[in-house]
């Protein structure tokens, strides 16, 4: 089989690193054309790619250039966020199935301008959420679709990470952190927690997201960090910034299970996703790293829950995911601890294998990066309900064309 | 000076146990009468407190005797949740400062009502939360009001406690809780969590609460133990609970902070309370027993948070709060690590020395009990914004009031 020829739109930190750390190792793909909005990024970028892959890549600023050319037969974004949506767009009118870096939508209407472009096309937009195929995410899945935690009946999740110098100075002030951050107020990075939630929850196939009410704490915790922190524009100290510091979504499912979102990116503290799943018979929290299992707890455990956190190490002989089964067998390999590879692995199944369809499809993708538009218009009212379309038109309930193939989350 | 002369109400599983663990071996207090609405009750209360008192206290199973009685200087109630508040107000209009158990109210009028009797008699009531005096919650306190953890921006806490055989079937069905799960959907149980978040927050005293939106899940955590637990009420494995599994309430302030609260009763856990709090310096989390302040994180701990879980131990010797300090240099004492004793003796203090004022008064007692008629309101509505009253009256931003004494959180 011949390699699949890639598009590579976005080369900053996220582009350059997938690049390096992924594709350039990853069997069956090879990087055909690449752009950035600035040359210095295509130079790093066309210098790395030439002497790893034995040969270059054509180059431009100009994403639409990559996406006609004849030498490229997939797309793969890791632009900022504004041009996800925009990208992804013209690469499936152009009849070229696109994987997306995680993020956002900015309207509503960007998210059923996907779906119709699916639907009209018959070309799938995947978002690369590498979270849906963390380790701890995955052992949880597979203990769900097992049953170990009966009925599934809450799930939370967050984004906890101190983004304070990325936000601030990271990458010469041209970070799309920054400006959103100034600008807009709202759930701005919700898929880390949500994608994995929306495959425990079978959200869009049997299950779907019914609304949301997102409510934002104050915004303070940038301008303290500029004001102590040197080489940080001191101007920063004193900017009134959109984003609220905490923001805090509720989302119901038709199914009776709620979702909490949290975005926690700019005060101190240490990287979590938090990602916790409830049942009726079990469940598991990244917190202490925990499983409970009903029946199960040991009573000199029962008031003293730190004496045994991280407890999930004793599931994984039992539990492990087939996914990271194989990946174990194999070798662990690329970025985030190997999710950013079996994210990849999975839309590279999906693009040359007619009959598997991208695990993570343009309805979840439309779906999940609809929580921002509306987050957003909830915090503008107080935190009241704001409903969540059905980007399926009804087929979540009985959907027949689930993902197939060996990186199936379904 | 003689001893105060408590008229205790309430004699359950709550109520005998702080007759037994704290009020009999408490300094400065004797049980005069008792009274509840079981004769048994009533009998295994008396023959206690005979014995180990040395004289018999008066009983009765209507609490409007205790309240009436020459032989009462204060009331201590630990009544079910639907008569605290119509106790407390009797005590307060019979001039008996009053201490109440914890619980929500029913609706938002006896909260108001609470406040009026207040404010016409000059007596107050005392909500008794033991957790304000938790180890954990007055070191996190010591610390907020010392500024480690600077500008505070969020706080999250919850009753996450696996209460499915008390709900049940404890107590020869004759726990309150079991009814209230039948017949309310609501954040019935706010204030284990709310109590020292209000304290880290000023509420009431330069701060409010503005409003909350409150989601609930579906209700099957109850069905699914009374269908495989041997014992319980087989027809409560079809019984459709109105109380859903975890309630999620989200509460905005009038310094911009946000308040997350969850309770989380009817599924299997470990018990937690989940207190969090969160500045623009550092944070303190239960779920890890973590500290983090800003510019000490150790590198090796930035992705690997369960490597330094529990660190909080390191943080005593220099933030352990005055009252805790003292507790330990004394010997701890009573039941749920020390903190009935420390609430009991701040209650006494309160009671006996004319220019004490209780750390936890009629306002607080007010807005924290509101929290549950409100979110019922709430859920009813998709989760809709509801106003929180200002119980104060414009006066929390300069009240003069504030607690003193030995036991002071404030």
């Amino acid at each position: 089989m011949e390699n699949l020829r890639a598009g590579v739109i976005g080369l900053g930190g996220r582009g350059y690193g997938m690049v390096k750390a992924v594709l350039l190792d990853m069997p069956g793909i090879e990087i055909t054309y690449i752009c950035d909005l600035y040359q210095d990024r295509v130079d790093r970028a066309y210098e790395l790619i030439k002497e790893k892959q034995g040969f270059a890549p054509k180059t431009t600023l100009d994403y639409r250039e990559v996406i006609a050319s004849p030498d490229t037969d997939v797309i793969l974004t890791y632009s900022a966020w504004e041009a996800h949506v925009e990208i992804a767009i013209a690469a499936m009118n152009a009849g070229k199935f696109v994987g997306t870096e995680v993020g956002g939508a900015y309207t509503l209407q960007q998210c059923y301008d996907l779906v119709e472009t699916y639907e009209r096309t018959g070309v799938q937009c995947m978002m690369l959420e590498n979270c849906c195929y963390g380790r701890e995410e995955l052992l949880t899945l597979n203990m769900v679709k097992q049953g170990i935690f009966g009925d599934i009946v809450f799930c939370s999740g967050g984004y906890h990470h101190d983004l304070r110098d990325e936000i601030t100075g990271g990458d010469k002030n041209r970070h799309y952190r920054l400006r959103n951050y100034k600008a807009r107020n709202c759930e701005n990075y919700p898929t880390h927690e949500l994608g994995p939630i929306a495959k425990v929850l079978d959200i869009n196939r049997g299950n779907r997201m019914l609304g949301l009410h997102s409510m934002a704490t104050k915004a303070v915790g940038l301008n303290d960090y500029a004001a102590k922190t040197e080489g940080v524009d001191p101007s920063l100290a004193n900017f009134k910034f959109a984003q609220g510091d905490i923001v805090t979504t509720v989302i119901d499912c038709a199914n009776g299970q709620n979702i909490v979102l949290t975005l926690d990116t700019s005060l101190p503290r240490i990287y979590s996703r938090g990602f916790t799943v409830r049942g009726t018979h079990g469940m598991y929290s990244e917190w202490d790293g925990e499983i409970i299992i009903d029946g199960q707890i040991d009573p000199k455990f029962e008031w003293s829950r730190l004496d045994d956190a991280n407890n999930i190490k004793r599931y994984y002989e039992k539990y492990e995911h087939p996914i990271w089964q194989k990946f174990l067998n194999d070798g662990v390999r690329g970025g985030h601890g190997g999710m950013d590879w079996l994210v990849t692995e999975a839309f590279i199944e999906a693009a040359r294998n007619s009959s598997s369809k991208p695990p993570i499809d343009t309805y979840d993708t439309a779906s999940w990066m609809c929580i921002t538009p509306l987050s957003e218009i909830s915090i503008k009212n107080h935190g009241n309900y704001v409903e969540i379309p059905d980007f399926t038109s009804g087929r979540w309930k009985d959907r027949t064309d689930f993902t197939v193939g060996e990186f199936n989350i379904d």
